[in-house]
């Protein structure tokens, strides 16, 4: 069909992340090739996860989100770039796509040799009562970011639907914007993606920063008055003049399915390792596709700007270089947000999705600094890590903190994606000074606690046992403990450096689970309880990790 | 000699970074173990990364360097700490050492059933003339630091003398203590370790903030007076009240080496991977001895904290469980410094030993900010990439910059520890939002740019050629070049978006490098030029990694 001597037709659907980085790796992979980008909005390759923050003001310039114009794509990369204008038919036989012009309505027809589907996702907009209320509103694109932010100006209660990424952004914006903010989240926690208790330091933040948190509830309908009122499944009711439903998104994949291309299950376009599609001639990349999951090799769809990016560049690389070009490793989901001065993020399964899927695992929670904690301006950080019980491999791994939560989360995608074990989180090298980690980082503290865990020489729990004939040792120092009290009655406090010579205040015949602030001190007795024939196991992760996430380690010297 | 009912009886020479973890980590595996902890100094357990920023001030109380003293020891580890107590001898055959006391100096004889060497390493001091000058100052404990700390009151002039780690943190210092600093460095570099152009911008920095450096230069006297002068090899004089002698340290192997245990080349305490010395009863970690490399296998000592404190923990592990404990993976040496806003640092292997190692290496230098450039407070970093030929595996890294530094050095210790491939990099799925990261890192961005240069879509040169036949395109906007001048007359200036209709003024007879502020764009232009037929290369890292480490990817917005 496309003889080697004239130039490749590649049509490319969708200019935003995976399209326009498609459309530029094209280019420089050819100078010959007719390379068509078609948009069906106005616009082409902006920045769509700076929205939240140009609504907020933390991004003061709109041009700044404009990555390229269409005129600087035809300057720099010389396509023939298409806005506002719809593909509306896949004609695979014949190898050519229908145009429509948004603006006059007429329709034409494009030839291709390779086409690429980068349509991206919409926003979920379920069929509630009173949804086309023009006070709801999904953000997708600029212009609807242009709405928000012009329905914000006069907007003072703010509705947030959904506490995943974008929700958090979207509350954490309006609140830099002085408005009251409710935000409602089916789940009952904050960001559901991550195992709930990782989720502790987000809903402190945010409550500290007067977001209303409505948890375990969701929109049943909108009716609308002087304000919009979100009537919630409870029966409660949140009133609101202005309303961001960010409830999730799906996949945009009408065209594909009408030109009978291979969808997975829940409804992405199917592809291969070289982002082709069941039609081999068409390629697709982006958050309407499906690809594997890196460690299990399960179906995975993970609509994000990264991957987007990288998917579409592989894509062009297959269609020019195909026997150079290198398979896609699969996604590890690796996902981040700021809400305040708090960041939340993951990387590979976490517990709840390891749990569902029935997958053996096992896993410590760690609390540290995220830099030596004798050098100014230490932050707290909390680290959960999963791992394969038959190999000691990296699973996933999710932390939490107000500063270095990015760095861990990327070195855990690099150990998963290198296949390292929690043998080699130990002795991982990192790079230390006091101003920027610690000798032993909080990486390798969460090796050192998995290695023990593994070795058998602690057993760990994640809750406190409500078996009265479990004897609750809590080993933090006595004015700790008077200042943070546990929230159980009952224990027996006995401060680490006086457990040795204060066994006898123990039952021998029955068990101890140890509590501390952060988990470390309690590991330290749970060895000296163990080694002294008692039953023991110890709260992982601590005080912090599962009642206060702002449990102080030590009193502040007065 | 130790039959299993008796508890055996570790001693650990040294009681810093190795010997207190190994005596921390030993106390946790058994109870009943009787340890002594004999250190030399008054002091146990301090953080002496952190001296220098007690120096300066940063750091408030000398109480927070103190991590641990010998009653928290004897209260939480049940240890017996000998401090001010050296061993001088060691009898392997009668497994005993010799304490002396320092303070009375009486001797006395210890047995162990295991004995671990961690006494460090101590400063450098040539016998140069003058060199006992009490204006002379090394720095290693927290009495050096008491001394220096003290001298500085009354000091203005100060002359630091090697540009290593500890040199360029004691300059930031005392300028923050606003002394005026002459910083002398025996090679023409700042941060030998590293490539020279990664120094660059530490180097400017250090410029800004009113630090003289001499460089290629090295002090052959020191002539005392009402200041201490220090005389130069070239000639030179610098005039000091207080001298930061810092070139380097020396293992403190005194006592193996009377106790004829092997050393290494270099005289460091040859261990396997267990933390072993050649007599398998004495264990040897931290500074003092030589383990391997992690890349290579060849012999390595890195007298760095992180290292030492894992070695202490693993050398417990074998004494105690020498079924489980897993080996040393051997020394990347990760290393990073911050140097005022600056932070530079390295892991793995560098170019200029590559070379002096006769190895095969391929490399690439890349610019980009270290978050999303749309969003507020991105700033500049630069990264080194450097990989084998013949399998793509990671060599090393370097990366110097404003923000985001450690990150990336951890993401490629992790990625060298993992066996990922340049390929692996194109692709890690590393976190992104925007505060946080980029779509494209540039970690990624380090990895399509050494595919591509593998894959020979582009033809890196690290420097400008002298040769006037070929022809220098710079492909920057003309305002820009105006701004920002090439430090080479004759370029020709083609902004990239006008490239392809402005080919003909380019002799297509003669070899073309294109060069630009960042290398990106350089790139881009050659891609042109590459497919138009000509013979081209870029410039890797632009003029920001060569000749100006603050040359701007664009003129600021008026």
């Amino acid at each position: 069909m496309n003889p080697s001597s004239s130039p490749v037709r590649l049509v490319i659907v969708g200019g935003v992340a995976a399209g326009a980085s498609a459309a530029a790796r094209a280019r420089r992979l050819s100078e010959s090739a007719a390379i068509t980008l078609v948009e069906r909005g106005p616009d082409v390759s902006f920045a769509n996860c700076g929205l939240p923050y140009f609504i907020g003001g933390e991004i003061k310039s709109r041009d700044a989100l404009a990555v390229q114009t269409p005129a600087t794509l035809k300057a720099l990369l010389a396509l023939d770039v298409r806005t506002s204008t719809e593909v509306t038919a896949i004609d695979r036989a014949a190898r050519h796509v229908t145009l429509r012009d948004l603006a006059s309505g007429t329709t034409s027809s494009l030839p291709y040799d390779k086409l690429l589907l980068a349509p991206g996702a919409v926003p979920l907009r379920p069929p509630l009562p009173g949804i086309d209320d023009p006070r709801v509103f999904t953000l997708r694109s600029l212009g609807d970011m242009d709405r928000i932010k012009a329905a914000a100006a006069t907007a003072q209660r703010i509705a947030v639907i959904g506490a995943g990424f974008i929700g958090l952004e979207m509350a954490e914006q309006f609140v830099h914007l002085a408005k009251q903010v409710t935000l409602v989240e089916l789940t009952p926690q904050l960001l559901p993606p991550l195992d709930e208790p990782m989720t502790h330091l987000l809903a402190d933040e945010l409550r500290k920063r007067h977001v209303e948190l409505v948890l375990g509830d969701s929109v049943a309908a909108f009716e609308p008055g002087a304000a919009l009122t979100c009537r919630l499944a409870s029966g409660r009711a949140v009133e609101a003049d202005l309303v961001i439903l960010s409830i999730g998104v799906r996949p945009d994949t009408t065209l594909a399915r009408a030109a009978g291309l291979d969808l997975g299950a829940r409804g992405h376009i199917r592809v291969n390792a070289y982002m082709q599609t069941s039609d081999p001639d068409i390629y697709a990349a982006g958050d309407a596709i499906e690809t594997e999951d890196f460690v299990t090799g399960d179906p995975a769809a993970v609509p994000l700007g990264g991957p987007a990016n990288r998917q579409g560049r592989l894509a062009a690389d297959h269609i020019f270089r195909p026997s150079e070009a290198k398979p896609y490793p699969g996604a590890l989901g690796t996902a981040i947000v700021r809400a305040f001065d708090v960041a939340a993020g993951l990387t590979g399964w976490t517990e709840k999705r390891l749990r569902a899927a029935g997958r053996a695992y096992r896993t410590v929670t760690v609390n540290d600094n995220h830099h030596a904690g004798y050098f100014p301006g230490a932050k707290p950080i909390l680290l959960k890590l999963l791992w394969a019980p038959d190999t000691g491999r990296v699973l996933g791994a999710q932390c939490t903190g107000l500063a270095g939560v990015d760095k861990r989360l990327d070195v855990l995608a690099t150990a998963i994606t290198g296949g390292l074990t929690i043998d080699d989180l130990a002795q991982l090298e990192l790079s230390y000074a006091p101003p920027f980690g610690a000798a032993k980082d909080i990486v390798n503290l969460a090796g050192f606690t998995a290695c023990n865990t593994r070795d058998g020489l602690v057993t760990p729990v994640d809750a406190l046992p409500d078996d009265p004939a479990v004897q609750i040792l809590d080993v933090r120092p006595p004015p700790l403990v008077a200042a943070y009290p546990l929230p159980r009655a009952g224990a027996i406090n006995i401060p680490l450096g006086a457990l040795r010579a204060r066994l006898g205040e123990l039952d021998r015949t029955r068990p101890v689970v140890t509590v501390c602030a952060l988990g470390k001190t309690a590991y330290f007795a749970a060895r000296i309880l163990a080694q002294n024939g008692f039953a023991v196991s110890a709260l992982t992760g601590g005080i912090r990790a599962h009642f206060d996430p702002r449990s102080p380690a030590k009193l502040p010297t007065p």
